[in-house]
This record gives C-alpha cells, sequence and structure tokens, in this order.
C-alpha cells in the first residue's frame, strides 16, 4: 500500500463518461492514479470502480476532497466512499477456543502484512489471553451465558465504540450475533464459515460434509448479515478429501482452508477494496 | 489395466485376520498380486478392499472362482464382487442439447482412455446423431413428452436390457429418471451435477450460483438414487470465479468441470475401484 | 464479446493524465465505455490498458479511428493496437498425431465458445484428416522430413499467407519451427508445452518429470519464440500427482491440462486481452 | 495415530506372496491390523509398504519383534524399518530470519497437530529466540560466518547428537549444509525450498519467478542431499499469479505455501509414511 493516496470507491448507474469525469478530477487536480480497476454489472446496470492516487501533489487538501467531489457525487448518482492509506482501519478479533485463525492474524500483523491497528481482541474464553500478550494486543474476557448474552454484547460494543472499532473480525468466534450488534457493524464484520457455503449451514460444517461424503471441502469468508451464513461472500477455498480422510482431518485441513480466506477477506477489506452490491461482493484485485 | 486379471471389491464387519485370508487364497493358488487397497470406516468398522491378481497362473479357472470364495465369504460375512479385466463393461451414454461431455466421453473411449463398450447412446434430441456417427457407435432418439415420459423409459430399459448394458452414464441428460429406472439401475447409473452437491440442487445449479455471489463453482459426478441430487458423490472439482464472472462464463468454467470429474467417474466405475456404503463412496485410487 | 465495438490495446511510459486522455477520446465521440483495465508494471514504468467501446453512436468512422488517434498516440509515445470486434481472427492450427487439443478447439469453436475463423488444419499426419472433415475445416497435409522441412515450410507460409491468416495455434505440433517462421508471426504463435515451465524444456516433460519425482505436473501455453519453450508465457495450469501414478497416468492427467490452458490461451488472444511485453504477458480479464 | 502401535515400513523385489507373508506374521501373533498400503513401482519391480498393527493383544514383547522379523527380512530380502507409535521423534528446527514456517510448526506442535518433540530450535539470528520461550522449546543461537561455518556446523551436530535428534527440519534456514551433516542426516532432513523444483533452483526462486513470468509459483519440500535443491521430493504446491502481482506478492503468496508443504511433509515423516527409493518419494495416505 502506497503511505499518502487516497482511495474512492464508486458504485453508481452505469452512464457514459462516468471514468472520464473520476478521471478528469484527479488528473486537474495534479493527482497521479496508482490503481484504477472498474466493473460493469450488466444485469443491474450498475458501475463499479476503485481509485487510488498519490497525494503528495494533489491541490486539494485531504480535508476538502470529500466536499470537492460533491458535485459529481450527485450528478452522476454515485455511491462513493472515501479513504487515505494513512489512516489505518482499527479492528477487533473475536475468538472463542480454537486460535488457528487468531495466530495466523497476529502473526501476519506482527510481520506488517495487514496494515490495521489491532485494537483488541474480545474472547469468550480465557485461553487466549496468553497468545494476546506475547503480540502486545489487549485482551477482554466476556463470558456469554444464555442469561447475559445480551448485557455482555452492549458491553462489547460500548468498548468497540469507546476504542474507535470499525473492523470486527470474527476469527472462529462461536456465538451468533444479535440483530443490534450486526446492524451497527453493517458491511464491517468479517466472519469465516467452516464450509463453501451455502452447503452445510450452521452447527457443525465438516461433520455435515464427512456424513454427506463430499469429496472436497471448503470455508468461506463473509460479511455478516441477520440471516446465519447468508451474508456477502468474500473469499472461498475448497481442498481436496476423500474416504481416506476421517473427521479429524476434515477439521485439520479444514483449518488452513480457513486461515486463508479469513486473511485475504481482512486484507482486501482494509485495504478498500470490497463493495458490496445485493448481497454479494465486488472484489477488487 | 492388465488384460488378464481377476478384481475383488469386498465389504465387511473388520475383523483380525482379514486381509491374510483373502491373500491366503490368492498365494496360495499361485495368483500374483498386482493391487491391493484397503480401508477401514472406523466410524462404522467397516472393511472395505480392492485386490487386483495376475490369473496367467492361477490355478483355479475364472469361471470357478467366485465359487471358491463362497466358505470365506460366508465365515466372514463379506460384501463381495467379482470382476475379470477382459470383460468390459457395456454402457449406454445419455445426453440431451449439450454436447461436450458426450464428446469427452467418446474422444476419450475412442482414445483408449475409457475400457468400456459403449453400447448405444440415448438422446431426447437429434442433434447428437451426427456426433455418434462419427464415433461409430448406435444411436437412438428417444422424444420425451410429459404424457410419453413412462413409457418412452420402459421402452429404454427394454433397449438396455437387450444390449446387456450394465452401466448408465448421464453426460448432461435433463431428464429425471423414474424410481424404476433407478432401482433397475441401482448404483450403475453415473450422473452429473453442474455443482458442488449438496449446494445448489436441482435446476439451473449455476444461475443459484450466480445468484448467491460464490467465489467457486464445482461440479460432481455422483450415483443417481430416488431422492434428486442426493446419491453418493464419486467424484467434485471446483474451480475459482469472481465478481468478473458472468453467468455464461460461469456456465464455460463449469462446462470443464463437468467433463473432468464426469470421465473420472467412469473411469473409475469401469476400473471397478469404487464401493458404496450407506450413501458414500469408498473410490479406490 | 459484443458485436460492434472498438478494442484498444496501449502500453506507454506511465505519466499523469493518461487514463483521463483517452477516456476523454472515446467519450467526447460518443462512445460507450464496455470495458476497461489497466496495469502499472512498476519496475519499469510502464502503463498498460485495454480499452473496449461501443461503436453504434461513436462519431468517428472506424476506418477513421487510428488517425483521429495518432496525436495522442505520438504524444503519449504510445505503442497502440486496434481491432474491431467484428473482424474476427483468422488462425490455422497444426498438429501432428495426438489430437486431444485439436479436438477441444473444434469442438469450442463449433459451439461458439472460440470467436476466429479457422481457416485450416495443418498437420505432419494424416490421421486428422476426417477430424478436420467432421468439423468443415480445411486440412493439410505436409509430411516433414529432416531434408525437407524449411521447404515445406515455405510452403506452409505462403498457404498462410494466402489465407490472411494472423494467428498459428501449435496444438501439439512437435516439430520446431525455423526462426524465419517464428520471425513472420512473431507473439502470434501459441504453443502448448506439456510441463510448468521452465521445468522440464524440451522433449518428453512427462518422462522428465516423473524420473524426478515430482509432486505436481503442469502445463503451459505461451508465444513461441526463437529460444525453445522460452517465450512470453500465457497460461498455465497443474495438477497434483504421486507415487501412484506411473508414467502412463502422468500422460492422462496432463492431457486436460493441455486442453485447458491452450483453449484458455487463445481465447484470450482472439479477444485482444493480451499484451507482451520483455518476455512477460499482461493477460486481462 | 494409535498409541500403542507398531509401524512396519518395507521395500522389497516384488515376489509372490509379500502380502500374505507379512500379514500372516501379524495374523498369527495376534495383531489387529490398523492400516496396510503398498505400492509396485512396475518399472523397477519393487514393492513398497507401510503395516500399522495395534499391540494391546500382540503376543511378541515389543522389543523381540525386530528379531521375530529376522528370517522374514532375509529370504524376501526386505529393506525394513520398525517404529512404534509411543516413541515420538525428536526433532530440531533450524531456522534464520523469516519465522512463518517455525510459527506454523510450532502452533501446530502445541495444539497436539505434529506428534514429535521439539527438542531445540537453533538459528543464525537471535530473533526467534522470544518465540521460542513463547511455545517454551530451548532455543540455541548459532551466528555464522564463513570463517566459522564448519566449526559452527561441528557445534550443532554435537549438540542434536547429544539430544537424541533424529529428524532435522530447515524452516527457512537460508544456510547450506556440508556434506559431512547431509551424511549424518539422510534422508532425514527436510528442507522447504520456495518453488517448485525443479524450476527455480538455489537463491531468489521467488524473482526468478516473477522475472520469467510465470503464472503459478510454487513451494517444495524435500529431503536434502548433497546437490543442491536437488533431493526427494516430498510435497509440493502451487498458487496462481498472475501480471497483477508484483514480487512482493509472490513472496507473501508463497510464505503460505511454504508452510503448507513443510507441515505437511513433516507430519507425513513423523507418522512413518515416507520411503525413500531412488531419489524419489512414496508417501502413505
Amino acid at each position: 500500500m502506497h503511505d499518502n493516496s487516497a482511495i474512492l470507491l464508486i458504485a453508481a448507474p452505469d452512464k457514459k463518461g462516468l471514468v472520464y469525469t473520476i478521471t478528469e478530477f484527479i488528473y486537474k487536480n495534479q493527482g497521479n492514479l496508482l490503481h484504477a480497476e472498474q466493473h460493469i454489472d450488466v444485469t443491474n446496470n450498475i458501475f463499479f470502480m476503485r481509485l487510488e492516487w498519490d497525494l503528495s501533489k494533489f491541490v486539494i487538501p485531504s480535508s476538502q476532497i470529500w466536499q470537492a467531489l460533491s458535485e459529481i457525487r450527485q450528478v452522476w448518482n454515485m455511491d462513493m466512499q472515501l479513504y487515505f492509506s494513512y489512516n489505518k482501519p482499527k479492528a477487533a478479533i473475536f475468538v472463542s477456543k480454537s486460535d488457528h485463525c487468531l495466530f495466523d492474524l497476529l502473526h501476519k500483523h506482527q510481520n506488517g502484512e495487514l496494515q490495521m491497528d489491532i485494537g483488541l481482541i474480545i474472547s469468550n474464553h480465557e485461553n487466549n489471553q496468553r497468545s494476546a500478550d506475547f503480540f502486545n494486543i489487549p485482551f477482554k474476557f466476556f463470558p456469554i451465558l444464555k442469561e447475559n448474552k445480551e448485557e455482555q454484547e452492549l458491553q462489547q460494543l460500548a468498548v468497540l465504540a469507546q476504542k474507535d472499532i470499525e473492523l470486527v473480525v470474527l476469527a472462529r468466534y462461536m456465538q451468533v450475533l444479535t440483530p443490534r450488534f450486526v446492524d451497527t457493524y453493517k458491511n464491517r464484520i468479517i466472519n469465516v464459515h467452516h464450509s463453501f457455503l451455502p452447503a452445510f449451514v450452521g452447527a457443525n460444517p465438516y461433520e455435515q460434509a464427512y456424513k454427506r461424503g463430499v469429496k472436497v471441502i471448503g470455508s468461506t469468508a463473509h460479511y455478516v448479515t441477520e440471516t446465519l451464513d447468508d451474508g456477502p461472500i468474500i473469499s472461498q477455498r475448497v481442498v481436496e478429501v476423500s474416504h481416506k480422510d476421517n473427521l479429524q482431518e476434515f477439521v485439520l485441513k479444514g483449518k488452513e482452508l480457513e486461515k486463508l480466506v479469513l486473511a485475504n477477506a481482512v486484507k482486501k477489506h482494509i485495504e478498500r477494496k470490497i463493495l458490496v452490491f445485493q448481497n454479494k461482493t465486488v472484489v477488487f484485485d
């Protein structure tokens, strides 16, 4: 990632002149285009675009770019998001007992492979405190019982708000979030489900897969919506299995996929490369 | 494949001495083991095995091997199948309009990659007559309408019986077979479904996949049972897709998978490498 | 593919305003952008772009577009190619004995999956005449011996010139072309080599791979240059193998890859989606 | 893995009765076969086998099994290895600066996915001390300079001997071992090379791959022999790349492969599932 760039994500009804208009804005204000990628959804006639340009000689101060784009936004009826590469996203990681995804994210983060700030780790189990300490990330333990679930979630939301968290990563967090939580972080909660959705929704997907006798198993990272395991899919990976693999081997093979799809989805999100439209994603390269 | 070998497929309750007993039988009768592969389903305590041995010095005539194995079969409570490599399976291919799987099978067959006799091609469309002629395979046209479906199937079954067909390959045959047909060819009808089952059962799986916004699509070859798209899975393959792929590209990418899984499943079946147990398959290497 | 569009392929030194300038040209002349994809090679500071726009309301006649772009081309020092979707590329397929790639291309072409005209099939064996007839493609037999090789090639080039062939597809053609031939069709000869290059250059790559004991085998489609198997790579695919696969199974598995990479490379070429720069390719989506 | 089983690895000239003889030995001594897998290398007429049986009712004490097998070994001219599942292999991990493979191995080991004892970590850099401490594994720092290389290696060998290390894992250890070291641990040093060998041998394989413009990159785990990157291949994995991936992205994608192939190779080795023959491996399932 560039360290002084602006990133624009656009969705708009497709019309002649869109690319011209937006690249004219950047060019005439001395912006050097670093990346531009577009996609036209022909079925819905929607134009999607991601632009990134160098700000070093850009004549509009960053704080005024949003305002400067207001006319274009209005005229072309654009749904627009503006980000700056020097503002790292603040994320929280939620995890239950299984720590393979957590560890993978923390290790990649430590090595500079994930450009975000991890504000804290939240868990309903205490076992991951030690790993959090090792990676110097604050850890909060929220035990969840049926009777305290709603209350605990309110507390979690309070902590997230206080820490300005904008992205929630469910790294094998085995609790279903309430609609209130999901609404608060719409398109900003990434979950990993251990099957190739839409197959094997819900609990114990590896067991479901094993019983069905499939020859490939998969893993899916997706944004969380109110319907369980039904949100927009960001990333999927699969691996071959055979009758020789028992349930335990399904789980071991699957873990590798879970790490890959979750880390990939988080990377795409924090690089501002994902647009969501009608429960589907556009994931730019 | 060896050209003068016996092949034994066994499923039995797992007990001490199984491998010893059966290899003793082969060894003591001067059989040279060419291939032996076993698998234990620990959950169900079932032992599966495939053995292949050279018959050239075997002292029991082929016609008496089944009888000679009767005691072992009884004592060990074995479910057993015996085949000889010089008896090529006789197959019929069913196809509708789309001919990519048909062509792939015919071309591989012509090149000696599929050791079976293709007794005939049956279609509910006439367009594939020309290809059948090119590959010198008899072709029968059975137009299917709601009102003649059962009757036509009876005719088809009569033709299959008359030609001693033992394997039915549905190479994109877009008609659901009746239970009578399925019963007649239990575990001997191979279908290709154009999704990674159990996702996207039924009609238009690519359209379903496209609407769901998946990032991988797949294809599945399976034995046909009375429940649609629910039979034992033999082979599955997947390919990555993205928002850049429209429905037509899903179809084109999928076609390649369909060919691969169907040809692979047919090959395994005619090499006598598949055992079915409780709606799952053991597919030997 | 659109049926009335212009396609522009551009390579140029990267400078501020490139995208703006070219999209302005299209927009101001009433072209509706159908596809735009760019890539910046940061190491070499080269900008690559593919643009496609609808010609139905474009105010410049097709015959004058090249001229109209001359100033932009000069000012920005662009290497530019212009194509029209209604001009289908004319291709010749060269093949030796093995016909799996040939068949795959002909079948896809027949089904409308490859938008090109196949002007003729050239072979140093006669066996593929019958298939050529079946698909209604002219066939020419050029037996090649050491002593007549150069002469035969001259004859081949003459036929290609006479038929206005612009793309040569080597679908498992087991003859090394002379530099004269390669020069005549620079970046317009696509070959399939049956290994994941640069491993196993030259003869018998499957045997080389088998002897080395690799656990994956691959296939590569590339443009032909004067150095054997060293040209710009367009497409590669691999498949897992194990000790259980003998050389024959390497070959069978490999054939599937060969078909996939060659068909894919041809498709990309005829859709004008490939740019070659310094022995590497940019392959647009 | 079973916790009280014997494992037999056999390589022998293929002869009638081999499987019978060895399964008779196990059966007649009250061993319950848990796993049996064989492979015949037809080219070299060599028979490979892995057998595992439950020792709980086996009538020969573990300490006498080797002796009890001596006649069979001699008569059939078998190359034989005998292991017991309760004897966990002792391994040492060598690592330089990059810690992704190290971390992956340590984390899997901690979670019980790799049944071995990690006796120590050896590094020519100090940075991994902290991780070693976190996972409670002894760490030894051996700085390597041209002038002290041989001496340091002698010291390393002394430590390995003292700790009874039987397996050396080079988890991105950027030093070439001397022939003395390699001889001492013949077929017991596993290295990960960051390319799909035999392509891109030696230094900077990702850079080599990037320059060649390949469309897939790979990673290889192999036993170390005296010739650099030429030893028997155990595991290989690849991932697609495109012109959009710069060198840094090659490295990031490659890291995931390196972890997968190395962990897989180590797992196979410690489960006694690998046989080496003529610079190739048989890797049982």
